[in-house]
Parts: structure tokens; sequence; C-alpha cells
């Protein structure tokens, strides 16, 4: 084979839904490159494998949307049946709740999912863009089974993946979770990739009749009661610390009761980036779980809010939507919280 | 004076509120322990300055609310007439949100307001009550005037502090701001402390007719057209990125520009937990900029939400309001924002 050419042995499908790292114009970046274009960046990347593009979304993430996390998971889905891995580029805003959703959607998967982004355009001179597309390259290659994030070096579990920083380059953090793998001059390294169990399978009906409230001091429970009215059928809840929420003077634990009474799932999260919650701690806490509210243990708001829309898409029977909530399918929820 | 007895020349006020660190209990953990009993664990301190104790509340802080504010501040502010400095004991839960609202209440400060409390109860032998406690009296004898947060020998600017640890005994972070200062063997040692003007006055009114939105995708705008006719003249947004939202199917931009309309001052922050919103940089955001909603540029969620509250107080004129929010009382914004 000396001297002559070498054929690339895999195929990745770049999935292109828009977002910053394709983004161009004058009144306000909005996004403008397709997946060929943002490919023209990567000079060299056929010698590595074979590339198949294709545009799914032309959306700024903020645009992206229940509806569009069933096209991507679909899109995802089948580009797996003819290629080695898919790389998804995306914007950063809502990035997190799409990696989650496809974490639940795609289940079983023996091929990698990686979606990447970046807080500058891919033709800026001084941007992320082109570093992390061609790191999420580098990951797909590995062959590692999952659905990750990518970004500024770091690889995350795409259910522990959460966007920190608004402005920085290093965006993106794993949340209650070591990272699941670093990119550095000699490549992609795994340490804590995503336990993979079960048959490969599209699994993306949803329910988006799902709303999150993150408390404050002094939140009304009209706010709580008026959610039965709007037609949710589950409801998250950013609670204080490992769980706490105010019921004197406004009784917030009877109104989740009250939810919880008419069939609406609860859950409660906490409004703290880190740790878990934890019901039985405190005297509130333990009120709540005497109502039926279920705890997200230590999943990231990103991932109660998927998960639950996932679940409830598969059943409404609110017992089995509990015990479901607190199973952990792909990593989202750590082993001493099961 | 070699051999005699050395009289403390300052005098500090403890001021309890309730709390983890004053808690106990088996049926989950409440308050127990007053401002006295917390004082005895801290043997010695009576050679260092003379302490008043007094018992204002015996609250778990979930359910400090803005009434408890109030209350707060009038004894804060009554004890710095005939104290040198104040600490205050608090429940982690929502203290951010208390030191926040203390900050922007207590004008011109010329003495420490500190706060502080702890993951453990101070009875508990590998806790961290005893440690914060005696920080925030070495901190408040420093004579450093401001409203502090002091917790894990950190001392954070009262709108800059986070609770972003559920459990950790790291619990604080100063966001979009460094330290306002740390604690070593040394005492403690001030880097950036709290900005000071104007007469000291106490500036108790508020509003709490304001709510918290934390937007995912998905969210309906059904969520946010209920909320005048819920009574609110405030509304909080955490949307996504620098300030991005949904506007296909979901129109939010629409539904926040239908609440601007009704009078109602609308705040955009974002759910990262670091960097500023900035209206100018998406389409999506210029077209919320022109609606005439207002940027929390890098203020926190805690400093955004009590000070909507503390601006309502004031004045409903949505000009004003508008015009206050983006002025910086007291380091609770960035002057790159401003």
């Amino acid at each position: 084979m000396f001297g002559g050419v070498i054929m690339p042995e895999k195929s990745i499908k770049l999935l292109a839904t828009g977002g910053t790292i394709a983004a161009a114009g004058e009144d306000g970046l909005a996004p403008a490159l397709g997946a060929s274009d943002l490919l023209s960046y990567l000079p060299g990347l056929e010698q590595l494998c074979h590339v198949d593009a294709q545009d799914i979304l032309a959306l700024d993430s903020s645009n992206i949307q229940p509806e569009e996390w069933r096209v991507i998971a679909h899109a995802a889905y089948n580009a797996l049946q003819d290629h080695d891995g898919v790389v998804i580029t995306h914007g950063t805003d809502t990035l997190a709740y799409t990696a989650a959703m496809l974490s639940f959607m795609l289940r079983g998967l023996q091929k990698p999912v990686i979606l990447t982004g970046s807080q500058l355009p891919i033709a800026h001179l001084a941007g992320d863009g082109r570093g992390n597309l061609a790191d999420a390259f580098t990951t797909a290659l590995t062959g590692q089974p999952g659905v990750y994030v990518v970004f500024n070096h770091k690889i995350m579990l795409g259910t522990r993946a959460t966007k920190l920083r608004a402005i920085s380059f290093d965006a993106f953090e794993s949340v209650n979770r070591p990272l699941a793998g670093v990119l550095d001059a000699r490549g992609a390294h795994w340490v804590n990739p995503q336990p993979i169990t079960g048959e490969t399978a599209l699994q993306s009906d949803l329910n988006d009749a799902v709303c999150l409230i993150k408390l404050i001091p002094g939140t009304r429970p009209a706010l709580l009661d008026g959610l039965g009215d709007l037609g949710y059928r589950g409801v998250v809840i950013e609670a204080f610390g490992v769980g706490g929420l105010h019921h004197l003077r406004r009784n917030l634990t009877d109104s989740l009761g009250v939810l919880r009474d008419r069939g609406i799932a609860v859950v409660v999260t906490t409004q703290c980036l880190y740790d878990s919650t934890d019901l039985s701690l405190y005297a509130v806490g333990k009120q709540l779980g005497d109502r039926g509210v279920i705890p997200a243990h230590d999943m990231t708001t990103e991932a109660a809010v998927t998960k639950l829309m996932w679940v409830l898409g598969q059943t409404e029977d609110i017992e089995t939507v509990a015990a479901r909530m607190q199973q952990d399918y792909c990593g989202e929820i750590g082993h001493d919280n099961t």
C-alpha cells in the first residue's frame, strides 16, 4: 500500500441544525452556512474518514423545541444505519436540552452521536468553531457509543452537560459526573463514558406538556395553582437547596400536593447547580415526599425536564412516571442516588 | 495596661434567624438554637469584641420571604446605630436572596453587615458552623463597610453570592465578580470590597408582585400570558445564552411584549450561571430590546429578582424602573455592562 491511496475505513454523517457555528449576518447573528460549508473549514478530514453532510434544520437554537428534537433524533437514528457515527452541529443555547433528550430517545446505542457548536461563527479567525468541530469528528472516530457533547476539548455525557457560561469559550460543564473524556494533542481519551444498556431502538415519543418553575422567596401559590388549567401533565420545580420551598403564608407544599392529586407529575430538583435533592433531610422536604412529589436526585434541570417529557410520552400513569423518573437510563442519575 | 484586663474596643451585634446552623431535631432538621446558644460555640470571642445577641426569626430559610427581608433589614439597620458591625446567621437555601436584598435596602453603609450559615448544624463535630461563624466575626471586626456573605473562608458581595452546591461545604460562589476577600490564618484580607455611595439610609420598601420564569425549549406563551392576570408587576425571565428565547410556533417575544405593553416590567437574564445578557448580539435579542424588555446585564438571578422588587417598591413608572434596573447600586452590575 506504500505510496498508494489510503481509503478511510470509517464513515461519519454530519447533521447541521444551524446555530452560531453556522452564523453570519449583520442584523444580529442568524444561521447561514450549511453542513457542506462547515466541512470546508476542516481540510484534510476526508483523509481520516468518509463524511456525508446533511442540513436538517437552520435555526438559532433558542428556536429548537420538542418538535425539532424528534427531527434530530430521527435523522441521527437513520444516519447510524449506514454510518459509523454522527456529528451534529447545534446552537449552544439549548444544546444541553437537545443532548439530554437525544440520550433518552436513542436507546442502546452501539455508535457515537456527538453534539457540538461554538460561541463564535466558524468563519471567525479567533473563534472556537473549527476546533470544536474537529474535536467532534475526532471523538466520533473513536467509535465509543453514546450521546456526548464535545466542547472546548471536553467530552461530556449528553445528560450531564450544562451551558454554564454565556460568552466564555469554555461554555459547558459536566454536572454531578466527571467528564466522559478529554481531547488533547494525542487525541480523544475516554475516562467515564456513557453506560449503554438494552437493544438499539429509537424511542422518540414525548409529551411537551411539561413546564419548569424556578422558585424565588415569595413565589405565589397561584402561579402553581394555575398550571393544571393550562393543560400541563408534568411540572419540574427548581426548589431551594436539597429541595426546600416555603409553606408559611404562601403554602407551596399544598399547591404541589394538589397538582399531584390532579394526576400531574411533580418533580422537584434544586436550583443549586451541583449536588442532589434529598427530600428526607429537612422537615419541609419530608412533607413533599409524603405528598407524592418525585425527587430528581442529582439530575440536571435539562435532564429532568426532557426526561419527564419523554417518560410522559410513554405513559401518564403517575406511579409508573415516578418509578421511571427515578430509574437511571443513561448516566443521568448517579448510583449513589438510585 | 500590661497584665491588666484588655477591654474589647468593638461591639458587634449577632442577629439569629434560624437555618441549619441553628438546627436540631429528628423529624428533619428544623431550627432550635438561638443567638446566645450559637455564641457558646465560640469561646474566646468575648476577648476580641463585645457581642450582643438577638433572635429575630427562627426559620428554615426556605420560609424566609419578602416580609422577613424587611424584618432583617430593620433589625440590622437598628443594630448599626450602636454597634460597629452586624453578623446575621441564616439558612443557606435563600441566603443569597436575602444578602442581595439587604445590599439594596441598606444604602450608603459605613459598617459591615455579614451574613453566614452552614451546611451542618453548629453542634456537628465535623461541621462548618463554628468556622463560618468565627469567620463572620473576623470579617465584621475589620470594619469594611458593605453587605457580605462569608462562607468557607470566602468573602463575597451580597449581590454576587449564589448557592451553587447543595451539599458541599464550599456552597457559595461569587458570580461575575472576583471574591471581595478571603480568610486565612492571618485573618480577613480584602481584595475587591463593595463600592459604597450616598448617605446611610434604610430603604426597605418593596413590591413582592414579581415572578421568575426560567425558560425551557417549548415553554408555552400561555404561561407568560397569564402572569398579568395574576397581579404581577414585574417578571424576570431566565432566557437562553445571552438572552435568547423561541418565537417560532410558540412566540415568547410577543408574549413578553404584551406584558410590557400592559405596564409590567420585564427583565431578561440568562440561565447560564456566568457571563452577561447581550440583547444586541442576536436577531432574537434585538427584537426583545425593541419591545422594551430590560436586560439584566451580568446580575445574578438573585440580584435581578430582589432588585426588581425593591425598585418596584419605589416606583411603578416603567421607564424609571428600566433605568434603575440598569444602574449599578452596590456592585451588582459590572462596569463593562453599565
